[in-house]
């Protein structure tokens, strides 16, 4: 094997504390906001209209959340994960200032946690990662730990570290876009009436559509963030794996949830944390995508009257409609057509 | 059913006289530009670079109006169309100011007739719609009318009225872009040297290439327009259907259409209206689309001496090439073939 | 036949010093370049991030070398090659200054060479291709031959002239961008610490990583440049074809193909010339590509101490992985897995 190509990290390879300046700065432009749309169909307006977005006192539509937490977790891809068994999660993910068209994005994570596999062969690695701006702002900083392959089985167990993991992103740690004002969100553009004051914890939504998966779209999506993960690209290696199949990349089956969480959700206008969240399941092409939510919680916003917060969970299925909100059964294993379940929490406009 | 998501207007719901502040403003940019490219391959030059539109007299390439179309279109859907069982048809569409990359867009919709069906249960709604930039520049209007179930179908049947529908967009009517002359227009940039002189009513022309549909392109490119219809993008309910699949959108065939009548047509630089059209018969991905066209009349364009108007009608086949002009039958019935049947007017410039 | 459709050129239509001058001009934005890396999954920092460029002496992000490349000859196709049996070479492919997002290509081609095949009834067509931006600088320079279909047997034939073809680009006339310097070069944000210093000719590196076609994607690239060879698209004459299938444009190969030698050569910032090279097999939907690369020759760049040239000769294969660097044979003949062997001088920066 050349030494010139990247092996990526072995879980003996990171240490407590040690900093990784991921590669591949971008410059992101109109150009992803774009296929962003193509490959979602999102709707949600603040990012849809320069006009919507400045009037609720913004400079411009700043780009989808997701497409920014994409962008940022696929830097991570070739230091973290590319010997990665599994994601195991992600914590504590919270949205900081917006994106808009020209800014310039990098990503740095740090070692936040440690702790080697009883069997010594593979180990448990934590990071915090941040996604700042060409002005040192912080766009995205988030917590996830994956399992990784060791290189050398008889190579030293690290002294276990796992970092506590806050359930959720407290409300009042939320950022609000500078200048962003509820007072000026036009509903009837927007596409619904129903605001914060409209929903209420227990709520259960059917987002009612649907959406079919194809090859094309999952790698043209992966590749524009940048995400190397082999899995999702190498049908050649796929064919000799359990399922035969490329994997959709999760982040993909996240942001068609969310799209299709417009129907039933629309002035969720901004993500401003994901608390956590579960792959259940993996996604293939030919696999339609159908989303249930749930309120778990709403607190109003401190200091704020014109926005509220809403936590959701949003559960996404495949092959199944969600009338009867697929879910955990009395077991606690999820219904087989489960892909996705996320904890997260929006803004949400209040009634003036 | 959740009280939160788009039920959309039944037959009952809508009122002769209605407006309807349609949802989703959208900032177009330099993204949407290049997508339509890849998605359709069109090559109008105008539309195709800066230099050549600005030789023209125009200030940047303006948006394919096509594009716009479809984009002013998409956003009518979740209140018209969401609960129709067949689009029937359109009429009276005319393109306004151009569309530029930056220009943010919206639209507005009246309702202009109603006629309950004999059988009670549908009902055709004939609606106008107003697409208009950040200006307020009308960028391009046209009517449509659907069948659409009625919720209830004892609900009362409203006082019958069925707009007049022009049978085309008179020529004296038809919008030339501020500042646009035929003079500039370089026909070897272009690639063709068959202007408007050339070209005689009842001349057919058979568009000679070809291209083939794949589920990913028309998905992405209805996502683009952010048009929703759940019969574009849901392959589990079309497994119930009688095709058992995804159906393109129409607009995504007359895009491509228009893309292949290029080699023909290639200085048919704007399309001023679309007098009428027909989606003959349901395409599907799999499918290889071709084209030929048929002038239908020639007139100058009153007031100027660079501009010619052409009438012409679209026939797009699918997996069926065109060089014998596959055709309306003795009968009046279209050719198995046919999928496409498009009655428009183009500014074509004329010989200095 | 319409006499308004292009029938390209055939072997009897061209002359030598013929110029053709190609239609469709074309404005690119930063939407090609969202696009490109969504349909190839490229990482060069330079051209993904503008701050990264700065730092380089850039004004900005240039577009990728390829996607130039691509974009230009594309244009070259309605005229060249439409009645064309094969592609059969290209050399002496220079890239000029550097595209920015906002310039304006053109390209028009010269006829340098014609020689009758002698079956009588094709011959080989050579081609020197210019493309320049909205000022005139040439962006790319390159020549190709292609075997042409003569309309008519009986034609004479002209008299024979082939051009001399330069093995290779002579190092001494890379054009470097203005302004580019090595120095400000930040390896661990390009995600590589190998520099110029570390290659030695003789050098081979197995790419690693494999990206699986779809029709849609290659359809999607080859439509955005433009370029309308009839046998990447149109499945029903496919079907009548040796393969049965449509052909992947060779130049998406070459653009995965550079895709994936980022892994072992992520610091060949800049595709300065392609010296030649062979589509030795079609591609096809479904293939997994994999590449592999050899290290010709190094050599400084005269008069810098910042940038050094590499040659370096790329081969991809479909459907095998290269750790064993699949090649030509002893008799000569290259592996059957083998699709591509690209010959090409990049700029590399040095060690400080």
């Amino acid at each position: 094997m050349s030494d010139k190509t990247n092996p990526g990290y072995f879980f003996e390879d990171f240490r407590l504390g040690q900093r990784l300046v991921h590669a591949t700065p971008r410059t992101v432009t109109e150009g992803e906001v774009s296929l962003y749309v193509a490959l979602t169909g999102s709707r949600f307006p603040l990012n849809s209209s320069d006009l919507f977005a400045g009037a609720c006192g913004l400079e411009a539509a700043p780009l989808d959340d997701l497409l920014v937490f994409h962008l940022a977790f696929g830097k991570t891809v070739p230091d973290v994960s590319l010997n990665a068994v599994a994601n195991l999660g992600y914590a504590d993910c919270r949205f900081g200032v917006p994106v808009f068209p020209g800014d310039s994005l990098s990503t740095v994570s740090e070692v936040i946690g440690l702790k080697q596999a009883s069997n010594g062969t593979t180990g448990v690695v934590y990071v915090r990662s941040h996604c700042v701006n060409q002005v040192g702002e912080t766009v995205l900083a988030w917590i996830r730990w994956v399992l990784v392959n060791k290189r050398d089985a008889a190579a030293p167990a690290p002294e276990p570290v796992v970092p506590a993991l806050p359930e959720a992103v407290p409300y009042g740690e939320l950022v609000v876009p500078e200048g962003f004002e509820g007072a000026g969100y036009d509903c009837t553009l927007a596409g619904s009436l129903h605001l914060w004051e409209d929903y209420e914890p227990g709520e259960r939504i059917d987002h009612v559509d649907a959406m079919t998966l194809e090859e094309a779209e999952h790698q043209l999506a992966t590749r524009l963030y940048q995400n190397t993960a082999k899995v999702h690209f190498d049908q050649l290696a796929a064919n000799a794996n359990r399922f035969g199949r490329r994997i959709v990349y999760g982040g993909h089956v996240i942001s068609i949830a969310r799209a299709l969480s417009f129907n039933g959700l629309a002035n969720a206008s901004r993500i401003a944390a994901i608390n956590g969240g579960s792959h259940v399941a993996p996604t293939f092409a030919g696999h339609t995508l159908f989303a249930w939510s749930e309120v778990l919680d709403k607190a109003p916003l401190p200091g704020r009257d014109d926005l509220g917060v809403l936590r959701v969970r949003t559960v996404a299925t495949k092959d199944r409609p969600c009338a009867d909100f697929p879910d955990k059964g009395a077991d606690g294993r999820p219904d087989p057509a489960v892909v996705l379940d996320l904890d997260y929490s929006v803004l949400m406009p209040r009634r003036a």
